[in-house]
């Protein structure tokens, strides 16, 4: 049988309870499927700085360059906030492991599950039957990682600056990304820029412009940032992927993500050349319901579904997951984060959610 | 009797059918107070394109000079869109009048007026009684003008950069601006950055945190500005003032403002240091509705209160046009735009709507 080799990082606050339920669903898989999941457990974020004195610690990185994959929880915490922000659970860990590994794709699915339109703050008109975006963002350029960025000068006189870079092969990529995606689902991509303004946008928009020429049966359609702020919360159905520069995508994903009003559903993926990639919940670590054992672990265990599908080719298993979810969710099963009490429906806790899924399976 | 100078600009679009109304009040205002305006004409954006070559003439940027304030329009439309984005209506224009003029001071309302609440994408329970919410966004700096800005490089060698930056005096005054406004309101400044990942947000952060220790009265957080960007959606009355540096409000202000469900609704002003200043509406030019008559006039009025508010220190007049438009609305009057068919409404055009705003004056 198969072996895939898994860098397990639960990380903080809720992120090892859900990380749990991850695993034991992994469990299932594999008795289900003829595949192995030989799982490295390391520390990161907070975990990492208290126990190996960083966010991100070199054992930890090892562990990961020995992976076929990483599953990761969440990081972050009052405890660690007023270390200097660099050095801080998030910061710490996500931009290096995203340089580290070239995870220069962000998969960030928002979906509103036609059982839980109730969560979203819009209104049910706007948002009758669910709605299905997808949000591709690069990360491992732009205005993240290009140099110059510093802070120069004595006290009144100082400067603070960064720069905002791409160049045609960074953007070419990711745009295959975007549309490779979007012909697997409703074959219409949205380009954001602020080519009205950005010299980088005016690139980004012609390298997109040129690539979507290799995809007739995609549909393209350019849009600027400020505008899809806005197109987001009046009409988010009229999206199918959108694909964003890093920053962009850093402030579109997480307002999409909100319009669904269930962050702890919403997983993630960010993938490197190959097959290689790190897949996380979208949601943060929820310090305030930490060890209570009530977190939703939906999106951890999607997130394990999206490693199974891009890192391992396992489709049908990351099918099944997606399914078994979807069922649960028919079935009213309800973590408290939710919980709507409306008839049909059932509180449960975090290993209650799991046990549902595996049963699902 | 006081004489002040004002350069109208209508633009495109709806811009001079709105223009119109604002002007109507504007007389009604001189009959009303002791004071005379005097208006110079000038074309910018399409109409500047169309009749003088370019989105802001010189003749254009003369008649500012010589003028106490600027009541802009709105630009744009389909027929200039094939334009390089630098020559468009509304880049071609706004960009370089923010520049001569010094207008580094953008406050942008985003408010649902609580007669108004349906209009909004929000459910009623997330904005029952409305919300208001000002944006300062900080308007000549940052990575709309900074340099080094460019493309070099050939084919897919090409490299697109931008830079953005921030100086003290910069972040400082910008800061003044928006603790002086929320002393005068909910007294509670929460300002914008993205200070794990951008050098110019970790000097924007200190420089902030500085000069709030001179507004002991007014409470200052600070948020990530993706955190922002879902917190809008979440719960949009959590903010009282917002103060972003330019890109950032760029986004933010225009999510605000679509979240308030009535574009039609809200002015903006854009100050320079002293007391000149632009104001213009927030929605576009909507070329659709365009010539018809039935465009929404309240931006261009409330952004005709607002220059006598903060050019010509006239804030009683600027009251009682707030007051005009609110009364009206409690009265039922309503463009299309912003038409329910709730009992008591009434379907009025564009000069309608001017003709029960000055009657209500
Ligand atoms: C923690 C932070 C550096 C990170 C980012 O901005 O990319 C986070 O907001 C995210 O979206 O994963
Ligand atoms: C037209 C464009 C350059 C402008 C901006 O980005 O500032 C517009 O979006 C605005 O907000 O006034």
């Amino acid at each position: 049988s198969q072996v895939f080799k898994v860098a397990v990082l639960p990380g903080d606050g809720i992120g090892p309870e859900v990380m749990a339920e991850a695993l034991r669903v992994l469990d299932a898989i594999e008795k289900k499927y003829d595949v192995k999941f030989e799982r490295t457990h390391a520390n990161v974020g907070g975990a990492g700085i208290d126990l190996e004195g960083k966010a991100l610690p070199e054992t930890t990185v090892a562990i990961c360059k020995s992976s076929d994959a990483i599953l990761f929880g969440s990081v972050g915490g009052p405890k660690w906030e007023t270390l200097p922000p660099d050095e801080q659970p998030e910061r710490g860990a996500l931009l290096p492991l995203r340089k580290i590994f070239g995870l220069y794709a962000n998969l960030r699915p928002a979906i509103i599950f036609p059982s839980l339109t109730g969560a979203s703050s819009l209104k049910e008109e706007v948002i009758a039957g669910g709605f299905n975006v997808l949000v591709i963002r690069e990360l491992t350029g732009g205005i993240y990682f290009a140099q110059p960025k510093g802070i120069e000068g004595e006290g009144r006189d100082r400067v603070g600056f960064d720069t905002m870079r791409y160049s045609v092969p960074e953007i070419e990529r990711i745009t295959h990304v975007a549309f490779q995606a979007a012909r697997k689902r409703g074959k219409r991509v949205c380009s954001i820029d602020k080519a009205n303004v950005l010299s980088s946008s005016v690139l980004w928009r012609e390298v997109v412009t040129g690539i979507a020429k290799e995809y007739p049966d995609v549909e393209l359609s350019h849009m600027y940032v400020d505008n899809a702020a806005m197109q987001l919360v009046r009409w988010p159905k009229q999206f199918d992927v959108i694909l964003c520069e890093n920053m962009f995508g850093d402030i579109l994903s997480d307002e999409a993500a909100m319009l669904t009003g269930s962050l702890g559903m919403l997983p993630s993926a960010s993938l490197a050349e190959g097959t290689f990639g790190m897949y996380e919940p979208s949601g943060g670590s929820a310090p305030d319901i930490a060890g209570q054992g009530i977190a939703n672990p939906i999106a951890q265990i999607l997130s394990m579904g999206m490693m199974l599908r891009f890192s391992f080719g396992m489709v049908d298993a990351a099918d099944a997951i997606d399914n078994a979810v979807a069922k649960v969710l028919d079935q009213g099963c309800r973590t408290r984060d939710i919980f709507q009490e409306k008839p049909g429906e059932k509180l449960v806790n975090t290993k209650e959610m799991g046990d549902a899924i595996i049963a699902a399976l």
